[in-house]
């Protein structure tokens, strides 16, 4: 098709807005490992799981057969607010570049929480608010995701119950005050509201937290507290689920205009919207109706995909949470300062896990340093200021485009831009006056880690 | 028209977006008053502007008979980077006020700038690499202005030179850092790099600046720097033609849908965004083709549509500006400090100010805390946090549903909704920890400084 007739974004119709998700899983040859319940290391069941997530999540988590769910009502009345999301066809990016190569991007930023993370909090208040509970808990780290859940509770009149990383919590006050706009309750943690924040703080005085520990926070919070459940904001397959809308619409969109790309590329934490960007297209890969190359995206200072194990492993440091078969570095493995909080996670989501052991996903590496050059570059040609975590995917999707100026190829190429970096500006300050620094784990330090994985 | 035909947001097509801005003033039966020479008294000539604008600027700036300028080909490519800005049916918002009106809103804040001003900034840099120029001046205050400006001056390879008010530089670093991103120069102002600056600090040691004293220093600059011109953000009728986009194309969506507003609402600084939204309302309204009720909304603090007088009177503080007749304060005027650094102007635009003199626009203001009851309010339902300043728009746009819920009129009420929050935070907290206050000015105080005007 010609360039005239594509427009700069691609928005669906209501109509044309997915009615159901797609759980990737149901079309798999080769299915994800069962997670594993720790004391007995036989899988989870739904009963096992009842106490600490809702009901209908549980469902979807254990669910690898069904491969459409459909969206309630409510949800998609909600989708409407914000979605579709813009497909947008980079035009300003290529010509810089000056590239043969198509490049579109799924944009997921245009939303007050600021990423994709929407998409999945609607999801789990509406499944809580069905089960007639009263509120949830959660962890967050650099606040993304806790601000997605505290607006999507608000919209249910919901409780939301955020325990924020200390230094998070004292560094990004704008993030925390987001989510009292919303109505959220944010403890920094450590705290003393719990026995396990408690216990942290009585070993380690001073300490400003950790993901692990306001996790185990979150979870001790809602087994102790009537009619609140736990809810995360990634690396489980009914994330990836709620995901799903973000490829689904992305392939509708190319589709009207007969567009098929050749690479896929988004950025992968826990793997969730890396997951909701391939399914549907992974789906045809696996069916045999269509081919394409798809590239996850980490730092690294985390490479879980391209330096990790494929090993059962806890999917937190603190070791409550259930065993997952993934990729991992190890959950005692703790990611080197960064600013890209979002893909600071020891392991992989075991769907994306399995597809990386079967060689149908691709994954690689990138320094942080040459991560905010592409951000930067994006920001100055295409208007977005990305996140640090999306800029991942923008850095190998201008390499990859490059490639094409070398060898003449017009390939397409569609890569997930996640969310947007207007509470990231001290790092974007760093990266300017040359104060960022590029770590990369020894292979000594990776093997330490590594030894201490649960024997299964 | 029912429920189900019109979406949550409207988003025109590529071909549907406006081809020419519109200038109101040709339509108007009483034209605004021309810009004065302060020296002379005599309206300023385009050759009298051209050593501090840019000259194609001038010529809309000067031009009240010409109704279309058509769009150059560069603009409308780089609106379609972040246009259409989307026309949203607020269906939640409606539901929890439980009123039968139908409110639309024009969202303007989905472009990394945060607001409209990139509408402007984009044709302002046009002009500016048109005429062959290196750079451009500016100065900003809670810098939305600098950074709008700082991405259109890269998009075209400028320089930009921001002259930022000192306080804010200092409490608003994120804004300075956006801005650096897109490789804009950013100096706090007062400075040494300019004769105004040297002689306020040597005046005032210590001073933190104020906007009167960033333009100073931004036109002293373009005027001693080879090759630069100052451009501005608002008030003036070249900044209202250029937002006349968002007017034509809120007009062009709603009428693909056959809804006819009866109320136009939109927040007043110095004007320009209310009266781009407007325009072509407007227009209509004097030609006799319509009718409508418009709506200016100004903060108590700020008051000069509502308690100002219609005179003549600088543009700036720092009276190296033409004289503009208008609703002023007068020049000398200093707002309390607020929350809302886009509306803490003295005056109007002047094409506002005739219209209404005119009795063809009303006015009205409101309460800081009211304002911030109501964004926090339609945060909550419709999802998006509004900035401050837009916020004064969605204050009036609730009050005048209420009213139709009273009377079961079932009013169809658009307003601007200008920006997103995201940078206004410390607001935010100030608000829900009760340390917000509310200043009205007292009539003494007013009379001190309209006595100061000058004699026209």
């Amino acid at each position: 098709m010609s360039k005239e007739k594509i427009p700069y974004k691609i928005y669906l119709e209501e109509s044309e807005m997915p009615s159901a998700w797609y759980n990737l899983r149901a079309d798999m040859k080769n299915k994800p490992a069962p997670l594993l319940d720790p004391k007995t290391l036989k899988p989870m069941t739904a009963e096992a799981l009842s106490g600490v997530f809702c009901d209908e999540l549980i469902a979807q988590e254990l669910d690898e057969n069904r491969a459409y769910f459909e969206i309630p009502e409510e949800i998609r009345s909600f989708y409407k607010m914000y979605r579709p999301s813009p497909l947008v066809r980079a035009y300003c990016l290529e010509e810089k570049l000056g590239t043969p190569a198509k490049i579109y991007y799924k944009f997921e930023g245009n939303n007050t929480s600021g990423s994709h993370k929407l998409n999945s909090a609607i999801a789990q208040a509406y499944y809580a608010k069905k089960q007639g509970l009263k509120g949830v808990t959660t962890e967050t780290g650099a606040g993304q995701w806790g601000t997605a859940l505290s607006m999507a509770c608000s919209y249910f009149g919901l409780d939301c119950k955020v325990y924020m990383v200390k230094c998070s919590y004292e560094q990004k006050p704008f993030r925390r005050e987001v989510m009292k706009v919303y109505g959220a309750s944010v403890t920094p943690s450590p705290s003393t509201e719990t026995e396990v924040g408690r216990k942290i703080l009585a070993e380690h005085p001073g300490t400003t937290g950790s993901l692990g520990c306001a996790i185990s926070e979150a979870v001790e919070k809602s087994m102790t507290s009537e009619g609140y459940r736990y809810v995360l904001g990634s690396v489980l397959n009914q994330v990836m689920l709620h995901q799903s809308v973000i490829g689904l619409e992305a392939k509708t969109a190319l589709d009207k205009y007969g567009v098929k790309p050749d690479i896929i590329i988004g950025c992968a934490g826990g793997g969730s919207n890396l997951g909701g960007l391939i399914a549907p297209f992974m789906g045809e890969k696996i069916r045999g109706e269509a081919d394409y190359r798809f590239i996850a995206v980490e730092p690294v200072s985390c490479p879980s995909l391209t330096r990790g194990v494929y090993a059962y492993d806890f999917c937190d440091t603190g070791k409550v949470c259930p065993l997952s078969k993934m990729y991992t570095l190890g959950c005692d493995f703790i990611p080197s300062s960064s600013h890209s909080g979002g893909l600071r996670y020891h392991g992989m989501n075991s769907t994306l896990s399995q597809l990386h052991y079967d060689g149908l996903m691709e994954a690689v590496s990138v320094k942080q340093t040459d991560v905010f050059e592409a951000a930067e570059y994006f920001a100055r040609v295409e208007g977005i200021l990305p996140a640090p975590e999306s800029s991942h995917a923008i850095r190998v999707a201008i390499d990859e485009a490059l490639k094409c100026k070398e060898t003449g190829e017009e390939k397409t190429i569609l890569f997930g831009l996640t969310g947007t970096g207007y509470f990231d500006m001290v790092a974007y300050e760093k990266f300017h006056n040359g104060q960022m620094g590029d770590y990369t784990p020894t292979d000594e330090e990776l093997e330490k880690y590594k030894a201490k994985l649960p024997k299964v």
